[in-house]
């Protein structure tokens, strides 16, 4: 096991370098440690992206994870090397912020079958020496986990006070508190599911279509051919954005207004300014994100069934569990709706978990979670603020 | 003014031909009636393929002309030369049926834009002989509803004793009403909305770009080159597909139900069987459905806002009418909700019109006014009924 620290100052233009090249912190296991996927083989070597901001203090209790989501990554607090934009989620992690740096190690990593630094299907495949493409194994929610587990162990830490995300990371969230349920002090799911619904898997799978419809996807080896499925990854993308917001939302931000224009233009440009919008959305997503990577996150998602683990009973996910849980969901939110989350609250009372479930009234749909939500802020904060003085951790 | 009529039994095996020689009556206008299109031009020669059911009265007071939603055509209560299957509402219309072809003269044409037999993208330029493509003006609803009103003077009735769609066809049902009220007796409009939401313009832009994205497209001269955007249409019908359910029918339909095995395949195959049932519907939409029709087609509903031709009052779309109507809305459907429905019921009554208005018990989505549902039947049935009586053709 092997610490190479690249600087930050080694900024890339695009997802394919970044993926090979990370401009962050990356951690590399050799053949002593490979990673067991759920798919049944071992992923060895393998390499973990990762960022940290704050200072982890000397009995190491003030550690915590950060779980991205489906196209998110490590660069949570700091400007993204790739879009120059800042971290994704500035508004609730840093000095004097909910997740407050001065006080907690805060520790992101970028999930295994990413493209941004962690091994995923951009990576060479040490067997061929070119890129996984699809010889990758499928990379499940629980591999990500206990990758990141490896990490961890790396920084000599035992427990986490907290493992905190939204979506996707939500998923990781309950899974960390499901298979280390000792490591886990406190665990914060955001507008997340316990499964992925027919719904939601279709539309994900709309989404891969999309990517593999694209003739210049190649099978997957589009990197060896020089190709890129940037139409198919765009369009896959524009149906995932409808999805993270609310009609209400839409209808607010948009309406039915037109772009430039007092009267429609009668032909196909993009006429109302939802439509420039989603086609912006679409375009930008392609420069910093990998198809390949795309499908292997989706396909995790999907896959993703905690209570199928423990034969239909999600509160067997959870039998005998110290740790203490926040859950928040948003009222707008039709990707994982109150009720999905609602299930999980049940669940976790019937284990007779410490549970915190708060929904917020937004109409900002899925995406409400990263975005500047007072209510969910302050739930996050108190939430935090409490279970740090039990630790010492805060006066 | 031509009618010319083949033979049903001229079946063909895809869209393609039957768009050019459509095995339906085929009304055909010359250049003594052009059709005004919104889009500031004149569309002539153009042609209507239709069908009808029953007998016209001799006092021409029996006629209802049904309108078709986005991918439907005229074979509303007779099997589809394209696909052989059943006509696409024949739960609905037929002998001893609600909408009864003893009593009543059903008429039903492909809307302008199609690809049935009138005239649409892929009918012949007659400028230059080659298929229109995007030549071929921008359709709106209120064209298509106004080349319906040619139709419907062909036959020398002066009033439709009803005139019934759902989605699509429930817009046409409306700017009837608001163009035609003197000819429209009764409306019966279904899962529809008096404009096209910000979401809605969202999801259908999706499929366009869906379709734009397929190297196969060709500028929209896939005909000419001997290509067809096969992918990208089936991608685009898959994501239109999973609005037109709703969560619920895909939870209690196929759940997170595996395809024909017992554990996943960590692969990229259609595990699920949501996957599976989304990639039949976009591979068999191919077949029967031409790709720049998609695009004429969601433009049209795109570009429907009954307000805003009323300087944003809906109410003054039907200013006057002394039209029946009868609205229907599904709790489960989501892109047409019942508030939508609602503002056109209110509009009605601020113009003191004759409106029943049902929302109907449904997990079945958006697709729920093509299904059996009793309560739409009797709903329907009951309005009918009531309206014939007052007019002498029920007792």
């Amino acid at each position: 096991m092997t610490v190479a620290t690249e600087p930050l100052e080694s900024l890339t233009t695009n997802a394919g370098s970044e993926a090979v090249n990370p401009s962050s912190d990356v951690l590399r296991f050799g053949a002593d440690k490979p990673l067991q996927l759920d798919a049944g083989t071992l992923l060895s070597p393998f390499q973990i992206a990762y960022r940290t901001y704050g200072t982890l203090n000397a009995d190491k209790s003030n550690a915590i994870l950060i779980c991205h989501a489906l196209t998110g990554d490590q660069h949570c607090a700091s400007t993204n090397p790739v879009t120059g934009k800042p971290g994704w989620w500035e508004n609730l992690i840093g000095p004097g912020k909910p997740v407050d740096t001065d006080r907690f190690f805060v520790i992101c990593s970028n999930v295994i079958g990413g493209c941004m630094g962690s091994t995923g299907p951009a990576s060479p495949n040490p067997a061929t020496g070119k890129p996984f493409a699809l010889d990758l194994p499928v990379i499940t929610i629980r591999d990500m986990v206990r990758a990141q587990a490896m990490l961890v162990d790396h920084f000599g830490i035992d427990q986490l006070f907290s493992v905190i995300g939204g979506s996707m990371g939500g998923m990781q969230v309950l899974q960390w508190a499901s298979s280390y349920p000792e490591r886990v002090h406190t665990a914060i799911a955001l507008a997340t599911g316990a499964r992925h619904t027919s719904q939601n898997i279709a539309f994900h799978e709309v989404g891969r279509q999309a990517v593999i419809a694209d003739p210049e996807w190649q099978q997957g080896r589009y990197l060896e051919k020089g190709t890129r499925p940037s139409k198919g990854l765009a369009v896959a993308r524009m149906a995932a954005h409808v999805t993270y917001l609310s009609e209400a939302a839409l209808h607010r931000k948009f309406g039915r207004n037109l772009q430039d224009r007092d009267a429609p233009s009668f032909g196909f440009d993009a006429d109302f300014q939802i439509e420039s919008y989603l086609r912006h959305q679409g375009l930008t997503f392609v420069d910093r994100f990998d198809a390949n990577s795309y499908l292997y996150m989706t396909r995790a998602m999907d896959y993703f069934d905690l209570a199928a683990d423990h034969e239909g009973q999600l509160a067997e996910a959870f039998r005998g569990t110290r740790t203490r849980f926040c859950l928040v969901s948003f009222t707008s939110d039709w990707l994982f709706p109150t009720f999905e989350n609602r299930a999980i609250v049940h669940a976790l009372n019937a284990t007779g978990a410490s549970v915190s479930f708060v929904e917020v009234e937004s109409d900002k749909g899925h995406d409400a979670f990263l975005l500047d939500e007072p209510v969910m802020t302050a739930t996050i904060n108190g939430f935090i603020m409490s279970a740090a003085k039990s630790r010492g951790l805060a006066q």
